[in-house]
């Protein structure tokens, strides 16, 4: 199987200033067409480091992809490295140089005597179109492998992975790659790692051999990663559709959506669907759940507005939650969060009313109520019931969590799920 | 001067399917001890790529950071790789065993039997607390380089980081390092990177030689990094010092903060001062308003509390704006954020009322009033005042913004500048 090595040069990522996320583009790109990376290196401009790199590259991989360290400054060591590897030459293109002056002048500027360098192309690679830059890209075979020098800009590297490289490459490794991989995740929530694994039981009996399945933590729910390899396109789906089949039949009502959804937009159109209003009384998220669900354009359809009350005094005068109520029981109680659920929807006239009320923390918390403990509260008029969470310690998480198990109280209960 | 490395296991990253931040993270930490990164670099689970790379690392660099591969379930590799390089054995830790107990415990569960195996440490190796998580960090030593190994959750690294692994390096290294390197961030709002250079004109004017400033524009801001080098603490301190003051007197005003500062924080802190409260009326911002200032453990003291009206009929029904108001004037008008933020003070019986009302978009804009118009209104009781933005047709980062110049409003309301 090819594998594929990505070079991302730049001390600014060695330094942390910023964050590379044009590796997992590039990565996400020659994974779908089976050149999966095998192997992401970050390094500074430091000619020996590139040097190393290039030997493991041509030894080891099919095809690098380098990128960054391609500007008109002198740090800039991408390109002279290059051509020194390769026992090239540097020569003058017109056509780049073309593209460079064309560049300066459509944004009104006189190109600068500096960037004539930029059409300096080593002899022996070809050179890859960068419609939006300066800098081209310059591709380099040597033995049936590849390495592709790439400008660090995102915008701009985006562009030519997606016109020129991927295609380039697809056509150039087809005959080798006799399979497909095609891959969907699974969003899940309301179980940790632990438990979510122990009710899938053995992976392999799930997804078969030569596929995987991968489990992908966060504040906000575990993702299952299920990764199928195929003889072609079609078996690909047959054998994703198996195990999702599987899959669901485990843990099918923790599942709330797939790769990229958003369970406040999944909430948003089941609400639509069923023409039902919902509104909130948050406490301790203190306007989170609402600025999650509005977060979804067309949101207003649906939502019908919220109260944070995070102030025992707002609850009472805001939502009339009774003196003795909060008195008798506290502010994190069944009984509040009752109350809460119940006002909100009357008040804002709302088919449901959802309700918050926890310990954020780091303090507030007591042996009987430590911090982490969350009520939420649901009312449509006909049902009313409360549903306790201990979340920990963190209070971002606690918070996060809180907004996070709200939605997905609305979710199950719109689909008759067990709650 | 002594070299660092991260070694980023798990095939996530090299499926692109989540971006590498935790290596961002740890370069700046490691850098500001003096133990610069000079290679990243990400890894499948795979037991000869990792053991590869422990040679490398052993051979090259004085420290190397380790993420991920530390879950309980079987195709964590981490622990059982280091074990063996190390050719140590597993034995059980009873402080660990009973840390992963109360953890599950916490959160109302009895530990799985599986999570045992994360209380099974090598023998050799010395302990990092994980306050956040069940899976504990390893520190090994071996000649004076360190190979520390830690969880790949961001949140749960990120702590081990700050509290255990960077003292006990910065204590390990202090001798070898014969210069002193020191940043500090300032946090900027209200100017794009463009003005805000303008503003400041000539970097070396500002930092002198040997010193850096880099401007980081995110969608909330300039942040304006600054790196010196000296020959030991206090020369550092007072160059910074002195950069501090060149950069403030050119756009102080724009400095809300230093660092990791949040905006809300700072405002909440202004509030407290000043013994003042406050309470938001939030349309388009749905919430995320509400839900930043309560992200400051303590901010009942000065938030009232929120009321989030997104609809045409909240704003009426729950904060009293005249339907003539909006009849004349339309939902996102001067009119209407006045009569919001006068009235959400009054009924919230807060000091300061604070409105926003604008079209996230994407539907919704005219030519008159286009997609990321926004009003801000403002009101203490002597004054009331409206302030009009723009902010394009990003729905996420129009309505961020729209929260982040509301709080900056306060901020330069509470400091007496100009608004």
């Amino acid at each position: 199987m090819p594998n594929s090595k990505i070079i991302s040069i730049g001390d600014e990522i060695l330094i942390g200033q910023i964050v590379n996320s044009n590796a997992a583009f590039i990565s996400e790109k020659l994974y779908s067409i089976g050149l999966p990376v095998r192997q992401i290196i970050s390094i500074g401009d430091t000619e020996d480091d590139l040097i190393n790199e290039l030997y493991d590259s041509v030894n080891n991989y099919e095809v690098t992809i380098i990128t960054g360290g391609l500007g008109p400054t002198h740090d800039d060591i991408t390109k002279p490295v290059l051509t020194k590897y390769f026992n090239d030459e540097l020569i003058l293109n017109e056509n780049v140089l073309e593209n460079v002056k064309n560049i300066f002048q459509s944004r009104g500027f006189t190109m600068p005597g500096v960037n004539v360098e930029q059409a300096m192309i080593p002899k022996s690679c070809n050179i890859i179109w960068n419609p939006n830059g300066t800098a081209p890209g310059m591709s380099f075979e040597k033995e049936g492998r590849f390495i592709i020098s790439l400008p660090g800009v995102p915008f701009e590297m985006k562009e030519m992975m997606n016109n020129s490289v991927i295609p380039m490459l697809h056509e150039k490794f087809k005959n080798q790659i006799n399979y497909v991989l095609k891959s969907k995740t699974f969003l899940t929530f309301g179980l940790g790692e632990t438990f979510l694994s122990e009710m899938i039981g053995d992976e392999k009996e799930i997804t078969g051999e030569n596929n995987k399945m991968a489990y992908l933590p966060s504040a906000v729910g575990v993702r299952l990663r299920v990764d199928v390899k195929a003889d072609n396109e079609d078996d690909a789906t047959v054998k994703l559709q198996e195990i999702e089949g599987r899959l669901r039949s485990k843990v099918g009502d923790y599942i709330f959506g797939i790769n990229e959804d958003k369970l406040e937009k999944i909430v948003g159109e089941l609400l639509i669907k069923q023409s039902l209003t919902i509104a909130f009384a948050e406490s301790c998220t203190g306007g989170m759940l609402s600025g999650k669900i509005t977060d979804i354009p067309g949101s207003s359809v649906y939502f019908k507005g919220g109260i944070v009350c995070y102030s025992n005094e707002s609850k009472i005068s805001l939502l009339a939650v009774k003196d003795s109520t909060i008195n008798n029981n506290g502010a994190v109680s069944k009984e509040t969060a009752i109350e809460l659920a119940e006002n909100v929807r009357i008040k804002m006239n709302s088919d449901i009313g959802i309700s918050i009320t926890g310990i954020a923390g780091p303090a507030g918390g007591s042996d009987e109520k430590p911090v982490g403990m969350v009520w939420i509260g649901y009312s449509d008029g006909k049902e009313t019931f409360t549903k306790k969470y201990l979340f920990g310690e963190n209070r971002e998480r606690t918070r996060l969590r809180s907004a996070t198990a709200a939605l997905d109280i609305v979710r199950r209960k719109l689909l008759n799920l067990p709650i």
